[in-house]
């Protein structure tokens, strides 16, 4: 029987523990820091067994999920880089890629490192809102790294599709991360920004469903999400100057009271945006 | 038996038509230029009788409510301005407010205007997307004139429970613009700006909830929304340029590198959003 230690059992960590039960000839093992998410995930048959002391479970697993958040990938990874077991895989599963490979190199060349991104999630965190289904119909992404051995990425692909993912890309770190940074680092920088608004809360019962939809993701974690940003900085802000620039674009027709200028430029985006939702093969730049 | 006529049976003309079948005594009757709407309201019995010759329902209609685009319903109240009933009751159902009550001093003395706001709508627009449901359990904004009567706001108040709206606020032209200005109006111009960037298409089927809750709206009906913002251009600009402002903060502290600040910060709108989304009173300022 092999062994799969989870490290980290929040939202990502435990639901994947929870979508991984039974997964081929593998034990799930469950590894935290805190008692309450042990004692939750005993009771809760989160993993096969669990334990706080990751030392004794590195040595064995063939394979070592780290669903940390990103600091603590990158601390684990530094701490414990010599103790897995020859032949290991060890993957992440955070929202950044870049700055995670880069942290991987410190690792032996006989432990295969592979970025992971199943691309789930909810606004809430910890484990007591993970569940087994979090993963269906998502995307999961995967950044090998050159020296990556097929078992290892064939394996992956495996685990995927037994927790439900719909398909798996294999990309770079760079391209991950400029996705990333658009599709969904960036909407969580627009939430928060409406969210400052003095306005917010004498509008409180009468935002409609745009508002909610746009501000959805403001009550975010923000431990993690600092860390998120601040790993993927340049893309980000790639991201925000194009949105600043668009936005400033509208703010003008608007101030010239120019309604020609308004209306071609709605006319442009509009469209943009019925394409965009036309039925066609997803993509990934 | 009362007679109400609804100017315009597009999406809003077309579910109110629907959600007003039997209320009172009244008979509604709608009013379109297209004839391809007035058959389909026909075929639909969205209506208990249409026509295309708004000249002869308005000087016998005791109610006539406008669900016309802004500029129409400003077009239609100077062109029928010496028509309407004495004592009619004349109203509008857009989403701005300031702009309509002055193009409606237009009218004489002896025929009432109140400017209405049912918060609801789809980001579809015709009469085929039309359906009764669609106040349900929405806000109903008034903005009467210092001399409408008690007895017509009663009857709209009427007409708003009857319709499934679950209250009924009374306030300024210029409070509901500033508020539509900030929870609706800047999330259309956030949405179509997302859509913009250069990388929509690449990512197209990687996008999230998030993404897609923030640009759900940008498939926009351009005339209308042309219209919607530059008839509140100063107060869209306003809300405008404090998101700017709050989007360049948070740009700042990431371009800073400052994962200090950047957590305060994320910390502050994160919690103002939990706290907007506790328990409480619906407020409007």
């Amino acid at each position: 029987m092999g062994c799969i230690a989870i490290v980290g059992l929040g939202l990502i960590g435990g639901s994947l523990a929870l979508a991984l039960r039974g997964f081929e000839d593998y034990e799930i093992v469950g590894v935290d820091v805190s008692q309450p998410t042990l004692r939750y995930a005993s009771e809760h048959g989160v993993a096969g067994r669990v334990t706080s002391r990751a030392g004794d479970v590195v040595g064995q697993a063939d394979v070592v999920i780290l669903a940390l958040h990103p600091q603590g990938i990158m601390d684990f990874l530094q701490e414990y880089r010599d103790q897995f077991k020859t032949g290991a895989l060890v993957a992440d599963v955070c929202g950044v890629k870049g700055a995670i490979l880069q942290a991987a190199q410190v690792l032996p060349e006989e432990v295969d490192f592979i970025g992971c991104h199943p691309m789930a999630g909810t606004e809430f965190s910890g484990i007591e809102h993970a569940f087994a289904g979090m993963f269906r119909d998502s995307h999961f992404i995967l950044t090998p790294r050159p020296h990556s051995t097929p078992e290892h990425i064939a394996l992956l692909e495996r685990m995927a599709e037994y927790i439900g993912c719909k398909d798996v890309y294999k990309t770079t770190p760079q391209a991950h991360d400029a996705l990333i940074a658009y599709t969904s680092q960036m909407m969580h920088i627009i939430a928060v920004s409406v969210c400052d608004d003095p306005m917010l809360f004498e509008c409180r019962g009468f935002e409609g469903s745009s508002f909610r939809g746009c501000t959805r993701v403001a009550a975010l974690d923000v431990g993690l999400w600092t860390q998120l940003f601040s790993l993927n900085s340049p893309a980000l802000l790639e991201v925000l100057d194009r949105l600043l620039e668009h936005l400033t674009s509208y703010r003008q027709a608007l101030a010239a009271g120019d309604a020609d200028t308004l209306a071609d430029k709605l006319a442009f985006s509009a469209a943009r945006k019925r394409q965009m939702d036309l039925p066609g093969p997803d993509l990934l730049g």
